[in-house]
């Protein structure tokens, strides 16, 4: 089983990503807002590229009696005339429960409509459901190509460290000789140096998460608007053994829980 | 002063490089031979993009009676028709002292050559330098940008560790409570994410280097290919003291000890 990593949306190249398990992280804060929606009893969440596309969408099926809230987010700020935006704790059961969530986010969706394109499965990992993505990933037996979103083009250490938690997972689960010193490469494991490069930035962070966002350019942006609190709830480890998994229906791509 | 890093030679934008200094390293090997050489005593080095313009370039010289050495390499192997290689370990004193070394390498004279389009100032890094590297850079008091080579275009562990080796060096001269688990960061060091990721990747192998290219593609990819010397010499932390500079010459680069 080969793993790799792609640090940003933009360096997402469809073909490359044919027949392989892909898992999507926007830890801060997409993907972390759809794993706590579902976990919290969301019936699907749509992510949509564009506001408009968002807001057309949501109309029409509100429009056919579904129950479903709009969502929007760009540069950190809920976008004008959505009631809803891209914290987690907007979304508690008794909001989300049974509700279709229409989702527009600044770098989450398009990462996860770039990965869609052609991945033969993929999956939506956070902080707060590393280690269950993992042993999805596992069973499913392919190849695996962690996806992080990114912010704006750029490397992002919060998106990485969640990659690498999962990619720790993995090797703890399948080689946990690996991490020992004398360890030879096995072929049935084959880490990329990004892979590689994530898994030491898990292992860093496993027992403070809430620090690498200290050091994330993203995450002290977000401290500075007063979003601390969702800083702490993005930062918990393994608090949910949901495992959101993406499929397409017509023109939009539909994530519910495996 | 802003610590940034880019991941590949492809990676690299000129003109944000524009003012600050770069430090460019492809540590497997033509970075790690380029310090071997100058600290033996070679004249300059001249790393160009292709083997035609390396050919031509050391005919011309040496027939001006300069003395000169030919040597390129693509896919880690010896160009046809060239006396000398990519590896370190060819170019002792004895070989070496005196000459002006005409290199031509797969990813790393090409960075050389990005880098070189719009920085203040590009040093040449490897782990053989890295202490040496970090101290020049912090005098000359510019924002760095760390430029890794990358492999084919891919992330190379190998050159983001000796990256984050120079990171990690600054950071213990200019702000050590940095590493502390309580420390806010101080706005007369920011360092971009990829910057902290690599500064963590160098806590990791600090003390077992050669550990992280057992761990790489391209260090496996030369291992097997009976280059374990290579690669140990490669490995070596802090062996030397200086701290290659690249500057424009007519329609070259050349690269001599600052």
């Amino acid at each position: 089983m080969r793993i790799d990593l792609l640090p940003t949306a933009e360096s997402i190249v469809p073909a490359e990503l044919a027949g392989c398990t892909a898992v999507v992280f926007d830890v801060l804060r997409a993907t972390s807002t759809i794993v706590t929606a579902l976990a919290h009893g969301c019936r699907r969440v749509v992510p949509v590229v564009d506001a408009s596309g968002a807001r057309e969408l949501a109309g029409r099926l509100a429009g056919e009696n579904t129950p479903v809230l709009l969502a929007g987010e760009r540069g950190g700020q809920k976008i004008p005339g959505f009631p809803y935006g891209n914290s987690p704790l907007e979304y508690p059961p008794e909001v989300v429960g049974g509700k279709v969530l229409v989702l527009t986010t600044s770098n989450g969706t398009r990462a996860l409509n770039g990965a869609a394109k052609e991945a033969h499965t993929v999956l939506v990992g956070s902080l707060l459901n590393a280690r269950a993505v993992a042993q999805k990933a596992c069973r499913l037996g392919r190849d695996i190509t962690m996806v992080c979103a990114g912010t704006q083009g750029q490397f992002s250490l919060e998106d990485t460290l969640a990659a690498g938690m999962v990619v720790l997972e993995i090797v703890e689960m399948l080689d946990p000789g690996w991490l020992c010193s004398n360890h030879q490469p096995s072929s049935s494991l084959d880490l990329a140096d990004f892979a590689v490069a994530a898994l030491h930035l898990a292992r860093t962070y496993r027992d403070n998460t809430r620090r690498a966002f200290d050091h994330s350019r993203h995450g002290r942006r977000l401290l500075n608007m007063g979003l601390a609190a969702d800083l702490d709830w993005c930062a918990s480890l393994n608090t949910f053994q949901v495992v959101p998994v993406v499929k397409k229906e017509s023109s939009y791509l539909i994530i519910e829980k495996c």
